[in-house]
């Protein structure tokens, strides 16, 4: 099959690869469709995020769709042709962080794009078949892949306790931004003020469930004394000022990565008793992520603003530098076709 | 001014009262709209409800809007003109329940039309400053009224935990099965099953946030194994069928009053890890429903299905006999100014 | 390897049975210590409990400790030797309910000694090597075997919200009403009442915890207003009367196992919001339960009232008849070894 | 009467006042044990904490017991007599943070000694009645006092959410640090570690709860790996370690009050989804106190180390610099007998 593998920082190549055969307990997805996150460019641009480096030949790539087209020993046969979103993690179910119901913070986790563990960008990828989730014609294969953004907003806005009137700001109107402002709708937000210095991202933020775009520059965040804060910037400053914009009592989630410190107004925390949290992936939300597609409460397909083929994931992977880009997505053919494993 | 009082069992009488002179901390309010409980024609038809005996003339009502006209020696005489709705309750803000933020359960409260304290159904009434909250423009004084059948389905939603993707049954469709599940679908429940014997009813709740209405007479609720359960109507029957239909972990709410016993399917509840508790009233939920009205979120003017004059309660207190209706308003003109009280 | 058979209801065989095969992620257990349930008994007596129907030989116990004498072939070796307390469940760690947390409520549980499903009550068994839990030194075999009953009562306090300074009702002084006794002490209870109509039972409650014993006959517990009520009885009046003892917003949970339906005092449950849940058995709770009794906080050696051997377990079964019983201990000695499985 | 009066920072002086009258709803104290707190000495070494300024006179002291003298006309003459314990707080019970049961964070709180609001370092106080804690004969008037500083120590442990089998790691082995560790013991923590660059301090944990004490410079605790982390040290470095200290899903309560800012690992945060927040005093924790010191779960009279006299109090803010001091008490003995004022 092909795949398009990281050789070097700035290299991207397709690759000729062995099409993976799926474990007992997986199935084998040919894969449709794959979102490009800001974490897939910053290992191409590079090389490394913290801790994670890349030592040799990466398939990037975790937000991904595709149709399952064979089954290991353990899985049913009926689940052949079925559409499905990807969670593309594989934890160990026996750690302790999973046993809890916490797998995205088991410590065994193997996850896709993540070295040493290849990603989505190719043809066929294998995944535990529980995390294989159906997906009911009314949603496109883009909208699956995304699938996995959402996630991450969903996470975030449950740890913002984001519920029925709750003010919101959510400071960063990226992709993950913009998921977090209409999941915060979908749940219950009344007011959702998203800051941006870019003024068409900010502006873009309205059609994604704010009602309220702030540039920062210009107005400050820091007497809207909302309920929750969620930073998806990773922007010292935007992590700060928004922390000064949470009335006593209330939430702050920091989903944006950045510095690995940050200079943070602890006697402000205290004399609020904010309580302040990060989010590390997700967990248990495909079935709210399918539900909230599903219900129109959220609309992933309208933040695609670019396709690109699987021989062009060099040009996907900067397509975020282009004014008014949300999200870019690798739409993926098949060359080949895999053998049958069972 | 003039009062609507239930004299005995069956009988209204227009009588002439003083107008009430606002404490230190209270506000004196014009009432201009008064939505008609389930519970003030029972009154009306039992003279009680459970251990609560009317003894004397009572004047009932206690879904009330209003302009605030006068204050007393605590509040700023800024508040007068201010159109409020009221929350029609006076705990005591000392006891160890008002401390711990559940006022609704204070052991010393006085409730609105619940003997022997008067309602709000006349020309004026007096309430604690901050418990006449202001009102935007953009929400009329039925809506305003009304925020207090919506803080009961507040209440309901929050403990059946309802959020993003959510599936909720919800058995009666009357005015707080509606709101109910309004709100729930406000608080990002996807699916939400209204159920009612009543045909007419049971479609009202398709243009009040249902997805789907059900007739428990001849299609079974059993199956469903939704997240949470929120019983609005107060028959054993229902209440043990929505029980059955919820999911493992899954919440039970008891809003509908009826027997004061039910044979309930312990194992099953043992056996699911259900959590079933109950709704009296409601706290901190006024915010809420200004927000979830002035977001179109929830309607409450499309509820109001008859308006009558306050020396027409009698007819009021009998309108939900009319198929099709759903609340009935009682609008209240003044008949006298009342003197400065500051 | 011997095994004591559940034949027909009141019938106990000692057979021969082979030395279960660890699966490759489990490990082989050779027992030491197996501790008697009432719904051993259940079983033992009336060959069923509710749905659950003994249809062909059934070896009970799931109360269990012992060492790993081999392990699967995805098991570190290093874990052979290891004293273990175990943990008798087999959820499937894909079910919704598993990746939520929740494991003990995966709809595909296999758990021991429940029909089909063998128990301990034999030389050797089988579990999936995270849930054979290591015990230290300072605890005992039979200690560790009552991990199983105690993680009960740490699933009742959990579930009570028992906290520093609560007020606990228990009804029931079983082996159960006993370490939810401890439990509750342990996690903070500063009263613990529990309630038993045997005075010997209650009494012993006493040495376990409770800071006072009430004999419901002829004292009632309505009038107390605790925090958290736990019935361990099952019996329906209790129940009822121990629900009545709750002050508002405190806690009810369902441990005895009983009569299907009971009728419960709704309006009371609506009127004080009371929140009832009920305990089918429990997930995460070995670690505290080794925590508990390794820091002396639980004392479970002490409620160890009789021993027996492996071909004795028909005088175990019934051992609960003895006044002054609480919890009897079938001792099993290997008489094979098993073959090497590694 | 008489009271001990900060004139300036660094000088204190014992002057006449008059007898406060109890408002309506108050009663009056005659103080008999104050304790003596860091940030009174801050207060009297510095003039100032944070944006609080000693502009005028000020009476030190929020940590205070007495007798009740005399009672306020809405206040039943019945608690004459009554010896209390006082919760040093004037919020105002209708602000939306006071209803929600969060009187601490109620932004119109007047409390103890924090300017310009007087103290409890003089001979009588008034207080609302429902914030003077009756007190068991059992408990003794220094202890009475010390349910204040056990008040945070209990909210500290709240917020940090240690429960059954908790580990928890404290910082700090001062007076707020001592109690933190009892309290966490309490309410079921079976590892409690404290740190401390002071040996005497730290060894002294090892008589308040704690189950090892640690020297931070000789030994990391950043491989603890413990559930909760409460900051009582209000130093920085603490702080970071601390915060490494924690396990996955953890919680990290700042109680020290120290720098406005510290640099806090927010990679580490978002990855291990630690939860962090402050401590701003306390809400509804006196009858916990109480509890927990009627059952002996917590000494506080084994921490009073020196006790002064009311024209000693410049003493008493000093008696920190002396080895082996946790908590320094002023007794107070009245020299005047307060009018009638019922």
């Amino acid at each position: 099959m092909n795949a398009s593998v990281l050789i070097a920082p700035g290299e991207i190549a397709l690759q000729r690869r062995e099409v993976p055969i799926p474990a007992a307990d997986e199935v084998l997805v040919e894969v449709t469709a794959v979102g490009i996150c800001g974490s897939d460019a910053h290992y191409f641009h590079h090389g490394r995020i913290g801790p994670h480096i890349v030592n040799g030949p990466l398939i990037l790539g975790h937000e991904a769709a595709g149709r399952i087209v064979a089954v290991g020993s353990e899985v049913s046969a009926d689940r052949i042709g079925a559409r499905v979103s990807i969670e593309p993690q594989r934890p160990d179910p026996t750690s302790s962080q999973s046993r809890a119901g916490r797998y995205n913070l088991c410590p065994h986790m193997e996850f896709f794009g993540t070295p040493p563990i290849d990603g989505a960008l190719c043809e066929y990828v294998t995944i535990q078949s529980s995390f294989a989730h159906a997906v009911p014609d009314e949603i496109s294969d883009e909208a699956a892949a995304l699938f996995e953004p959402l996630s991450v907003g969903i996470a975030a806005v449950q740890k913002a306790h984001v519920t029925g009137g709750s003010r919101v700001l959510i400071a960063g109107a990226g992709p993950v931004g913009l998921v977090t402002a209409q999941v915060a709708r979908a749940f219950g937000a009344t007011e959702v003020i998203v800051s941006d210095i870019d003024a068409q991202r900010a502006s873009a933020a309205l059609q994604f469930g704010a009602t309220r775009a702030i540039d920062p520059r210009t107005e400050s965040v820091r007497d809207l004394m909302v309920d929750s804060f969620v930073d998806a910037s990773g922007a010292p400053r935007a992590v700060v000022d928004g922390i000064a914009a949470v009335a006593p009592a209330g939430h702050v989630v920091l989903v944006g990565m950045g510095a690995d410190e940050i200079a943070l107004p602890v006697s402000l925390i205290q004399n609020r008793e904010l309580v302040l949290t990060g989010v590390f992936r997700y967990a248990n939300t495909w079935p709210i992520a399918r539900d909230l597609v599903l219900s129109n409460k959220v609309n992933l397909d309208a933040m695609v603003t670019a396709r690109f083929a699987l021989d062009d994931v060099a040009k996907a992977l900067v397509a975020d530098r282009v004014p008014g880009s949300i999200k870019a997505v690798v739409r993926v053919e098949p060359s080949v076709l895999p053998k049958e494993s069972r």
